[in-house]
């Protein structure tokens, strides 16, 4: 199992648009080789921090898939404005782990 | 639904037994009221950190659990050395989340 988590950032008041996104969104990914799921976490600490999580059965399938044409579709459909904010204050990293114990 | 996610790090040479710590846990939570799940996440670019993330019904679930006999009993049976690496170098922070889209 692979996990990858990208921290957003976007203004405070952004984060309901973003989460409204992520609501609608096309849903390329859902049948993706080695895809398991996806959330999305809102920190109650961080007004304008948003996790994205998702999960993969190896690093190779993610890695796939972030090169794919499904991907760039998903963010091509992306609101301009809500895009824009995103990338200006972007990931601050992204992680990626492995689960070792459930 | 309520995600907390705790930041730990050690010494590299530790993170074995930091996951073998956990694998072998004395699974006080899994009773627990509102405990919905806990995953280890070991990083795979940095070395010496883990993140423990436990799924809740609600923060206030969280928080009773955090206050209990069945955490402290959980804390009390990590081999010393491991706590006392962990203490050392420990959370970063913790942050909360909950989850709004899947």
């Amino acid at each position: 199992m692979y996990v990858s988590v990208s921290r957003l950032r976007v203004a405070p008041e952004l984060v309901d648009d973003l989460v409204h996104a992520f609501r609608h969104r096309l849903g390329q990914v859902d049948g993706f080789t080695g895809f398991e799921g996806l959330e999305v976490w809102r920190s109650d600490r961080e007004p304008g921090e948003v996790l994205m999580v998702s999960r993969w059965q190896d690093r190779g399938c993610f890695s796939q898939y972030m090169r794919s044409a499904a991907h760039r579709a998903s963010h091509a459909r992306i609101p301009s404005e809500l895009q824009e904010a995103i990338r200006l204050e972007r990931l601050d990293h992204m992680h990626t782990y492995d689960i070792v114990a459930t």
